[in-house]
């Protein structure tokens, strides 16, 4: 395989598990819960922290393990991908986790094809998206220069944290938004709530890259 | 004691604790969780993760701690190891895990021999056990590949996502399988649903070695 | 930026993250657990302990991290920061810490101004304080002098501990005493009740301070 | 201070904060559990692997942090310690240890003096406490002899796990035993049922040390 496919193919691989990590653990949670929603949020955290690390370990080495087109576009801001690897990344981030959504649907026995009708807006959602972007760009850049070799903590953690302290249970990630509009499910969002997400998760990513530089590129 | 033998008794104890680490915390989980399933399985959960940490940590300097035979076949077919030892190998996976359920029983004052009645079947449960082991082998061979001193805690924090986004729990291994068709509790798994949930497991394995080979063996 | 723009700035971002981390997880948990506050304590701690590893790996290498005027007197005390930066640090605490607590409000559609009305008083509590921070001020001092590169994990998971073997559920921290009083919510406490857990807060680190020197500082 | 001073000062400290962690965690997840025990011992689970981890990081370099008698014995079995200074450990580990229970109660204005009723007694549960030491002292002695690094999550993550699949919540530690006899809350143990887990605790241990030697000391 050519450098550029082994990346592709690490980069679907890792966002198939991601969004159906994401997804497969709501539908087991919310299932097993019996209304107790506290609890379904702690097993869905739980499998989605541990995924994520795992993921950054197993596929960060051939692909960067983004995952997110959110990181992928402040890594092309930055000069450390190009535009057209950027593109192709957002892609495949969507394509394969889109696939990892359908995965879900067939394991739990659910029909394929659905959507969200699960309701999610407001101002206190989308401030909690743009907070939840911001602190997940700033961990990235801030662990990737001083401390690279804990990046899958770092970030997996971050995650953990940011789905109980954001209104929104902290999505920040855009191809995730699209995909999960896709799950009438624990983790589902209303498809047409979608373009405000992503908004705000853009605009937490942009300012993050800013106070980045600042913050941990001197000179 | 010469290596072989103490490569075997490794594997042995590892395996009997890694069994009767499942099965055991299934039977505490539920004995104390009063009907909410989702608390039994946060307790089964951190309790499997933890001590396939441990096990690896403390075996797999000696025995590489395998516990389970699609890992065990798949290191033979890379021939990393031979398949005489490969077999010993899953004879002592198979022995010393059925030792850890009876320990199991032994101490929770159950009957020391029982057979599961619960159903686990149907085509979400086996793509669950296809996807759940395809993971796993990718996870390893990834780990091993980049980042060999984290195969720890990359391990045990896949089974732990695992447990919670596969319809099947994730049991990704035949050797376990088998053993937990002899406990009657909440890790258990009918014996006449075993061979099924093997052959997914066996097909995710030898697709994640022949994806492993692709993604991290380059030239 | 200045060197020292930068710390206030690494400090004042790390401030934000825990504080709205602390606080924000405590309403998310409260409004799911239904009445189950054991529950509601596992999300609560969960997500501290999830962000205080990851601010202390991202912003530690900055300006130490300390989010914490407890930890920043100990470290003037020692000489290992002017009483200078000390006091601006304290400043920075207080006043982005402030600035968490509004961002959950805004986030959670809760009114930006409150006060808590949570009584959390009595020697019991006090005694908790005192020993919580204690603890805290021990764990970083040994960390630092013989495993600096876990100071991270090691404060996170002390936190983690101490909200459940504690009757104050560990504050262990003077700034976010007040701005806990701030929230009318799950993390709460009566400004009346403030001083006196400050007191406790300082006693602890007093204390810790000596018997650190004479345990982990030999000549 | 000279060096025993400072090593029974370090081991005194960390048995102060283990078992209050411990019984500390039991009474407050007992208190606001409602009765759902399956969650009561979810918190005393992460809250005693939490610090142990963070108390074996921070006092380990000092002492060992060994906080447990049978550790001690076994340690002075293989000469690694003098006889003279296991038992100023084993005095030290029960004296501090003790101190910690007061101090719970202290914090959760309990009386300070008062011993458990909490039957822990049978064949059942003698087996989990030998499986459980046995299965602790070869984590110790493999993780030393291969992973000296990663000793703390090793044996955090191993009561972690131990705590849900042995059948007696794992003790494993004669100290902690008589301690918890002292406590009338979740964690305790009718003082009448302790000669016989102290028993089981040591065949475990002197079993895993004959085991170890074979399977870690090779030559």
């Amino acid at each position: 395989m050519n450098q550029l496919a082994r990346k592709l193919a690490a980069e679907g691989l890792a966002s198939f598990f991601l969004f159906s990590g994401v997804i497969g653990s709501g539908v087991m949670a919310e299932a097993l819960a019996g209304g107790n929603i506290a609890v379904a949020l702690l097993g869905n955290t739980l499998a989605t922290g541990a995924i994520l690390f795992v993921l950054i370990v197993v596929f960060g080495p051939v692909s960067g393990a983004h995952m997110n087109p959110a990181v992928s576009l402040v890594m092309a801001l930055r000069g450390e991908m190009s535009w057209r690897d950027c593109l192709l990344y957002v892609l495949v981030q969507l394509a394969f986790g889109m696939l990892g959504a359908f995965a879900v649907h067939l394991m739990f026995d659910l029909p394929i094809l659905q959507y969200s009708a699960k309701a999610r807006s407001g101002i206190g959602q989308w401030t909690g998206e743009l907070i939840a972007t911001f602190g997940l760009i700033l961990t990235i850049l801030g662990t990737l220069r001083y401390r690279p070799e804990w990046i899958a903590p770092a970030v997996a953690l971050y995650i953990t944290a940011a789905y109980w302290f954001t209104s929104s249970t902290s999505f920040a990630n855009p191809a995730i938004t699209v995909v999960r509009s896709l799950s009438d499910s624990f983790a589902g969002i209303a498809p047409a709530h979608v373009p405000l997400f992503v908004v705000a998760q853009l605009s937490g990513a942009a300012l993050a890259a800013g106070v980045g530089r600042l913050l941990f590129d001197p000179d």
